[in-house]
């Protein structure tokens, strides 16, 4: 390999990164902090960032000497940091040449300005106040779709899939999707059944947010999300963004009378958080220090929220610290009962509120009608509708209003059309990387409730975090847990630890 | 003039401005936010940026368009919009011209890092630990003012001080500062013998931070700050910033034992997004929606502060919610006590907190200080005791610490050479500007009294924040109030004022 040739383009695909979190800083700064008639010149700002970057990517100079070293690799050994590189590169150079920079420019302007379109009409609650700015993103999304898959044997909609998952297909996913609904909906069903319902209604009682802010950053810190490079705060759509190799910020946000809101979204988005502050520093913008895909992403965040932070051990590690935050409302409360109560299952109209077994569900909803959405099947002005009789018929509950309705996730407004399956995905990921770090770790239950996380988060960073991009997820999963992605581990799981809390 | 080359050159000078403004978004940010661990990327991260700037400022094809607009506007009104916006351009074109982007880039890193280890060094009271840094500072800015300085017959001083305030000269800068340095010796002498000596302990008191947050919010909005376009927060060294037409972001800080320096530190970086605010939003990022002169900015800063904040009439408007806030350090405590404290003259080492009258003399010692500094005759090394040697000869105080010296400034870390001059000439200005305004208005105390901010507010708009950079800062002056800038309005405000509160 040309080692000149290698440097230059590792040299430009920094300085393209240095433009994208510049982006992704004023983004973050939009939701966290901006004044509220700053919205129209920050999307201007952040599409002339996106659209430099753009131009950056698919520079002729670059894609030329990318194209000579994607050649010089074939020798190598796949798996090396300098040949994941150049194949990494590569395959986003390809997908962005397929794209003009006035098409990336028209998205992110259109996206900017449709979250803030969103999040007002959210507050409104009033889904006509978006539809027209959904429509222009939707057009935008199919134009896209359409230059990705064109001479691939994609689908438009498999083509924006694959900017989050590599290599995704929609068939795998519905027959993955079925190999998991089938066995949930008994499951609820049993559940809904048992004469041994939890008491929910503790975690609904009246929790100040001060307190609660102090319990997300004492989880935080525990599990190993490291404040000197990073942050936690409060926004309206909970996400973590990473700004730098020193620099990832996790937001959440807090209900009065729903503990668990701002708790197990800390804990989510900071096991997000620390995939990013696991992957290797020096390589940072680069493919070796990136993460591999959105379902691996899911699968930390997830992990870290349900089978660590929804454990009995956990539960019983955290309750004296909830009892001195919360005296009043957890005055007298057991660890058990808080352990029962948290992993109480019952449908709802939240998704990222939903219980470990329904959450499933919020997703094979969504990666449905936004398919339909892309393939012109269904239209922007009966979405509400066709959301609705969705709820009605896989859940049994038809949401009220349209902010507990389709206006709940940011993704739509924000562009992200192909993300959701990544988290069903994601929670697949997260069962079963769990139960081979279990039979590589021994008895983590007794770690937990000792406060001990740094066996578990070690375990991580050497099988997943660690490798980065350097070979596919499907491999990552195949190599740390000895078996190819499948539903099973969640499955088992699931039964296991609901039927016993409902017994 | 071809307007549709006059077009193309303002897109281009916008589409800078965006990239000028997500890098003062990234520093804003480094300022109050940022995790401890980021900095090194965030300077890489804005000195990106501001290289990317400074490319699309001397880009050849706009610096041709800019040329032959420049003869073309000739014979137009030169107050005119289009022929201020040429003019301007093409003067920062002529400027930019004369720095490599490498140079750009190496001044950015090497002031963002500057700061970051000023921050440390004022944190750890150690001048040693920021000198290096602070010798390759000035190594570059006198590189940069040998490069503004050739061809022109300014002095490499004078070079760099011309970014700040254009056209100014040391010779009239330092007989202007002889004007003020006599009468103000002399006035200070006086109060210093004067037998009534306000009761300055009162603000000593301790004043609950969380309270002095709600009273800054309070004043800053009174006098007509729109939050709805900008933000106060709170940070290290005061500072204010505009990060676009509708997001202005002033910063201060708070003592829990002196008052004055969280109230009129507010008031003053108010003063100075109000006149952000009050800029042409249309004309953002060109200079008629530009600021005129950094002495111009200060002058808006320094007259709410003083002018406004520091008058009779303000703290009896004010004393309702003082009490309100502040029962127990200012219960029983007169309004015209609150305002003769306020009005305390006393030598201090705190530049930022120092009273109107010794402010001056702060201002004339950085000037020549970093004029040696420049120049050579002064070095790096013997800076501290050259410092504190002026404070014993011109205030008759020896800073016993670099904190409460040298290291209190954030400017020589960010570059800011040639900058404090401007301060001054912002003293001068505010007081002369304030004459006019109650020559035009009528007795603004009774307004100040009754809460009334708005017909000065007006009163600014029209005069100095509307013209934008159509004229000079002085010819600005001369429109506004009849005269050029002079000392002589400064010198009898201070007078009269301060001997009435120490008689």
């Amino acid at each position: 390999m040309d080692r000149q040739q290698f440097e230059s383009v590792c040299v430009h695909a920094r300085s393209a990164m240095r433009l994208q979190t510049a982006a992704d800083t004023l983004e973050w700064d939009e939701r966290t902090r901006m004044p509220a008639q700053a919205g129209d010149y920050r999307a201007e700002q952040v599409s002339s960032l996106r659209a430099a970057v753009h131009r950056q990517r698919t520079d002729a100079r670059y894609a030329e000497d990318l194209q000579e070293l994607n050649q010089q690799i074939a020798s190598m050994p796949p798996d090396s940091d300098e040949a994941a590189t150049v194949r990494g590169l590569y395959r986003d150079l390809c997908r962005n040449q397929k794209l003009s920079t006035e098409l990336v420019e028209a998205l992110s302007i259109a996206t900017v300005r449709g979250q803030q379109t969103w999040d007002a009409a959210r507050k409104a609650d009033n889904y006509q106040q978006f539809a027209s700015a959904l429509d222009s993103i939707l057009k935008l999304k199919r134009e896209e779709g359409q230059c990705l898959a064109d001479g691939t044997d994609r689908s438009v909609y498999e083509a924006l899939l694959d900017e989050y998952e590599p290599d995704a297909r929609v068939d795998s996913l519905k027959q993955v999707f079925d190999e998991l609904r089938v066995p949930l909906v008994e499951l609820i069903q049993t559940l809904h059944d048992s004469p041994h319902q939890p008491n929910v209604s503790l975690l609904e009682r009246s929790y100040p947010i001060e307190q609660q802010k102090q319990l997300s950053h004492f989880v935080a810190e525990a599990i190993g999300f490291d404040f000197a490079r990073g942050r936690l705060d409060e926004t309206s759509h909970p996400f973590c963004t990473t700004l730098g190799p020193n620099d990832c910020r996790i937001l959440t946000r807090y209900e009065t009378n729903w503990l668990p809101g701002g708790l197990y979204g800390t804990l989510h988005e900071a096991g997000h958080g620390m995939y990013e502050q696991g992957l290797r520093r020096e390589w940072f913008g680069l493919p070796p220090g990136s993460y591999v895909s959105l379902g691996m992403h899911e699968s930390q965040s997830r992990l870290w929220e349900n089978q660590v932070g929804r454990s009995q051990s956990f539960c019983t590690w955290m309750h004296p610290r909830l009892q001195s935050l919360f005296p009043e409302p957890l005055g007298g409360v057991l660890a058990h009962d808080f352990y029962r109560a948290v992993n109480t299952v019952r449908p709802s109209f939240i998704r990222v509120e939903a219980d470990e077994a329904t959450y499933n569900l919020h997703i094979i909803i969504r990666f449905d009608l936004e398919r339909e959405l892309i393939e012109g099947t269904l239209s922007v002005v009966d979405l509400p509708s066709a959301w609705n009789d969705r709820y009605e018929r896989d859940l049994g509950i038809r949401p009220e209003s349209d902010a507990d309705g389709v206006l709940q996730d940011v993704h739509l407004s924000a562009g992200l059309v192909g993300y959701f399956p990544t988290y069903t995905l994601g929670n697949l990921a997260s069962a079963q990387l769990f139960n081979a770090a279990k039979a590589d770790l021994g008895d983590l239950d007794a770690m937990f409730a000792a406060g001990e996380f740094t066996p578990l988060l070690s375990w991580l960073r050497e099988k997943v975090h660690t490798p980065g991009r350097c070979y596919s997820g499907d491999e990552l999963i195949r190599r740390a847990t000895g078996a190819p992605l499948s539903a099973k581990g969640l499955v088992e799981y699931l039964r296991s630890k609901l039927l016993a809390v409902y017994s």
